[in-house]
């Protein structure tokens, strides 16, 4: 899925369209015309999917938005799922799920088969292995994949991520983990089934992070809201050609006073278009 | 919330009773009683409940195990929330999410507040503290609170938590760093509102760990399926009484034979009276 993934992000663009919707995010025209706050957030959520398909490599949903709704939510997650699948998307579950043995083969199961069922999950490796084994089952023939959380871009990341453990930073380590698991279950060359979140900002010593995950591909957060920028992306990408950068808000948000469908419309229109483009030269 | 468990571990027992069903585990003639395999599962979880309230400082629901079924599974969750609260439980989400900025304000709200609001959460600290500060408005005057993983049980959890940073192990630090957030949040000698999780088994050294960990309130995994022994329980635990010790598959599993449900009753009952009653030991 992986390797199916980089195909996508040359033909179509590296942008990672991130659907993490609010209600208050929903216009209220929109909000007026339905029955109920979750389903104008299906709504608002199914034309951005629609808009944001020729343009975006994968359509990612970060599933805090929808559980923070309840079971409502939760059928609205299912239901975008579906929906972009049926549109041919590649489709990203944002879960960050980490546990252990038997906890984690039931996650794996919620989100790779099932109402929740979506083609790459984000999880975090935090626990080691036996967190990230249990999903292996599901891999099998490149069809699902997994990004797994190393490096990642707020503030206090440094909390942890970046402490120095015997002589590397423990992203460091993780980085290295996470190559050697892939390559447990990949031939060499095929990025497939193992992938790795890295944030970069401007502090980053983004070569060496670069050379680091050039067998591995990347999901990289961060672009827009929270700050990344377009030539710390470049340095990151362009040589190898190996991620998609995640926008979320940049896509999304902010467009609760559009008056009518056609100026929302024309406004994600707008934004898809801007987004693939400034994100194809990442790779130039 | 955890001086509050304190008092009811001292009070009933520190047993942790884990209610993390699969649906197979429901005795045949419950399944067959039911409507649908999610309905029998809610039918036992409520059983499940009542035998062992009296018993159990805390009830505790691994969401795993609901998220597993989907859309079905997240209402029987929610409504065994709700059923273990009405009966005056402490109510726990194992959750174990571990998100940044405005995602871990969303996964905040979905578990602190509507169709999935326990008492007490756990949650993972990779991130750094702007992953587990979100929460912090819901604390409150001590109603709600977090355990945040520090130690796992599993095999893998040396892959980066037993590693060195810096002269410590790196689960030290996040102990370290857990009692630092803590501090800032309540008075000294208060529980409240974040504790940790934390394993052990034959290899740790318990009493180092022990006295890190005096000052914090202890969720403990592992007595059962997961090997954590008596002995080491109360070499962990018997000196400040700060902690609960959690038991799933021995108090909920294996009793599929059972053949009505004056049988299961009866099993369900003995099993929550040995557990309560091993696990008082461990306090003396």
């Amino acid at each position: 899925m992986l390797n199916r993934l980089r195909e996508l992000a040359l033909e179509k663009s590296p942008f990672c369209a991130g659907i993490d919707l609010k209600t208050d995010q929903v216009p209220a025209f929109m909000r007026e015309a339905a029955t109920s706050e979750t389903s104008a957030m299906l709504e608002y959520g199914k034309l951005c999917i629609d808009v944001v398909f020729p343009y975006a490599a994968a359509i990612k949903f970060q599933i805090a938005c929808y559980e923070a709704y309840g079971l409502e939510g939760m059928r609205v997650y299912s239901e975008l799922i579906q929906y972009a699948k049926s549109k041919g998307a590649v489709v990203m579950g944002d879960i960050k799920r980490g546990d252990i043995g038997s906890t984690a083969e039931m996650y794996a199961r919620a989100h790779l088969s099932g109402d929740f069922e979506v083609d790459i999950v984000t999880l975090s490796p935090f626990m080691g292995e036996d967190a990230i084994s249990p999903y292996y089952p599901y891999f099998g023939k490149g069809e699902k994949a997994a990004f797994l959380l190393a490096k990642t871009s707020n503030p206090s990341s440094v909390d942890f991520q970046d402490k120095n453990v015997e002589g590397a930073k423990l992203y460091d380590v993780i980085l290295d983990k996470i190559l050697e698991w892939k390559n447990k279950l990949s031939a060499g060359g095929d990025y497939t089934p193992l992938g790795a979140v890295v944030a970069v900002n401007a502090a980053s010593d983004i070569e060496a992070l670069r050379e680091k995950c050039k067998d591995l591909f990347l999901l990289v957060p961060g672009y827009g809201a929270q700050g990344a920028r377009l030539e710390d992306l470049r340095t990151l990408l362009s040589k190898y050609k190996n991620g998609v950068v995640n926008v979320s808000r940049g896509y999304t948000a902010g467009l609760s006073e559009c008056k009518d469908m056609e100026e929302l419309k024309s406004a994600l229109e707008e934004r898809a278009a801007k987004l693939a483009q400034e994100l194809r030269a990442v790779y130039e």
